[in-house]
């Protein structure tokens, strides 16, 4: 049985499946809060938007900043949903007081000196697998995390770097158990990122929760079409509230 | 809506669902035919099991060829299914007359002549993404056999060769719906090849039955330990039980 | 030291470097004859090209087959180089009688029942590694036709697959040194298809010197933007000229 | 014609290579000393040592940080070499006042607020790929460095991650050229964590050089077995000096 993270009033494994959802990147006061309001409504229990952002060119869409922590508080006011949000600079950490789970992103899975500071924290950390790093690594940067005496660790697969062109990445589901076996930290799901695409998004989220995953984060946005940042693989709101749904049944089955 | 192929009495795809199972290697006629048995109780409607076998090295267990044929072909006549086994050489054809369901392994799936040969027949083919295939590749490959006249394919994922360590290969599950897309063609998977574990084997079958596949092949042995191949990846029939139990339950969640 | 293997009366290993060039494929008698004169003069001493061609889609053109292989004979007799074609089946064998040595490509580096029949001849056999495959893989594949009494086997390593994208390939040059520690298999380099691109094969074709390989396979092309397959990778004869030009210095500079 | 980065004395690009070498890790007085005197004599003209390391797991050796940082400066002082070592964390650029190119590894290459934090010093900067990085995004990182208004970077293949498990990595060497053809900043080549074996550092640095690379970056050791870190991959000095004088063979032979 894995362990128990607490992020505000929700509960991630020990046997608590948790659904996190929200847009890529916070783009505005309206935007926020509507994609809120409605992931809330189809069953998400923790809100998720990208403030600061890592993107792999300086020329393109970098987050609103303190401005979209700012939002993020004010949609957490207003649903009263938990928000997780990336960080990218251990000087940034006062910035987070408020928010209840800090984000690791892939590509800081290895930016040790931030994982040392967010293990001196007490805050809930969602720790996402790096492109091409292993299990074994993955593990030991849960470690660095852990050593500093922080163990509210939830890690995240999000799909690794193959050959495969047909998707962004490729979803390792495998990972759900090969952690179990290893680790008992809760394991979710991010199949927006693992796949690229909207349309495979529903059948890896239900894959996901057949697997034995503790959660899902999915990429849910109004406007998929106009997204600042990966709107190719985020979900409207009624394609989302679908996803849940079925994923519900597939928690059913498994009881 | 996936095309349907027949194999024997069984079909697969168009909402037909079917496990294939049975060792990696046929080793011996009381093996096989006590796999065979258990694996009919437990659910599988179609018995798998290697005559001729493609091994990395010259210096492995090559299979008991001919002989392995023919106690294949005795067990589907004691159990009623129909069989399903790898061939290695367009020469090898006329052995595979009374096979149901001929196999392409992954290291066949660019063999373009075996592929046009079976082509010719109109025997239901079985046909394994290559290691380092794209899913473009392998359908390219089916391509190669539908060219020639036979339909009948069915794509088979197991596995894909990665840098991560702990699995033998990488289970790429979004597969299932990335060719979904693209093709009507049955897809199912086999998750003892992708994994190489056994104990990850149950969890795999499960995600991939929530994923939308339209079958599973699975390795099981009556004796794992001492497997001439793919021990460590087979499960015992009482394994084997516990997972066709749980993937009903998956499947009438789908429902 | 590697070993040496004789081809007509060309050696490679044992100190003897070779240049391997030509067409992808042969694609009429004034093409490979052109091509064929071209090379040699520059300083090739074995003429490629291919007869039998393994396509990703069978919709592509596939090789004009025995006219082909009549063809290379043509240009055989005309310019005194022996000839290196690839083999799709193990019923093609009889054709190859007159071919000095026979190619067993990426594809086909698993085809076991190939690998053996090739390994009942005396012919030299060029084994190129496969896209996924390792070197200890390679060097079971060579085992499998070393154990039938055929000794006369060249590695070749013509690019893997990774996730770059501005490569076709990714040539691993470190397989030189790699497989020099573990086999005396004279071992060569393919850096046209290991790149894709026609603008990076001097350049590794120097290096591939430098790190000690026994020779290189180079595809030219006499007129590259019009080739019915890899035009893209193919040198024009003149380009051809200063790379063997280059590659000379090179292989002063080692003595 | 690439463009030429000054560290300290020393030129590297627009036809100045460059050798860098020393420990992976600095571990006492005595040893950088030694090391950093052996390697000058034989040719190289910058010091390397790493004194923040960055390693996979927390219980491993983290080096000797502010410690090694002046251990360094010391066998600057002695040996009159500029040295690079790498960087960690935003906040500890005020230590590396002195410090003549600062290093940012693979693991860091989208560490994007250190990328920014080293563009705003005029500070040569190393930037290494990252193990599952492709160019285009090595070259948006050094982006990142240049759009903040510091152009002296220089790019570091360093072998990225793939299938092959012979090799700690696999060394990209086309990466050479392929950058030559998308900027003109210089690229150098660091065989030594490419291969993860000292026996097969020389022929990969051979090969680097004659693929045109800018300058070679090579762990020394002065008793590897006894290494802190990466001792399998480090030359011992007399090795090293061999690798020097072949090195220097080919660039000969490239005039």
């Amino acid at each position: 049985m894995t362990k128990v993270v607490q992020i505000g009033d929700v509960k991630i494994g020990g046997g608590n499946f948790a659904i996190i959802a929200g847009p890529c990147s916070v783009e505005s006061e309206e935007q926020i809060l509507e994609v809120a309001e409605s992931v809330r409504k189809s069953g998400a229990c923790i809100l998720r938007g990208g403030a600061f952002k890592a993107r792999t060119s300086p020329y393109n869409f970098q987050g609103m900043k303190t401005e979209g922590l700012e939002l993020l508080l004010e949609a957490k006011k207003a649903t009263g949903m938990p928000i997780v949000t990336e960080i990218m600079s251990v000087n940034h950490l006062p910035l987070y007081e408020d928010v209840d789970m800090i984000q690791i992103g892939a590509r800081s899975m290895q930016n040790f000196e931030l994982l040392k500071a967010v293990g001196r924290t007490d805050k809930p950390v969602l720790l996402k697998r790096g492109l091409a790093s292993t299990l074994e690594e993955l593990l030991l940067s849960a470690e660095y995390i852990m050593s500093e005496g922080n163990e509210n660790v939830i890690l995240c697969e999000r799909g690794i770097r193959t050959f495969e062109r047909y998707t962004r990445n490729t979803l390792d589901l495998s990972a759900v158990p090969a952690l179990k076996e290893q680790t008992d930290l809760p394991v979710i799901i991010d199949p927006s990122h693992a796949t690229g695409k909207s349309s495979l998004v529903e059948s890896m989220a239900m894959a996901a929760t057949a697997a034995g995953a503790d959660g899902l984060m999915i990429e849910v946005h109004n406007d998929p079409e106009n997204a600042l940042s990966d709107g190719a693989q985020s979900l409207t709101p009624a394609q989302f509230d679908e996803v849940v749904r079925k994923v519900k049944k597939i928690r059913e089955a498994l009881d």
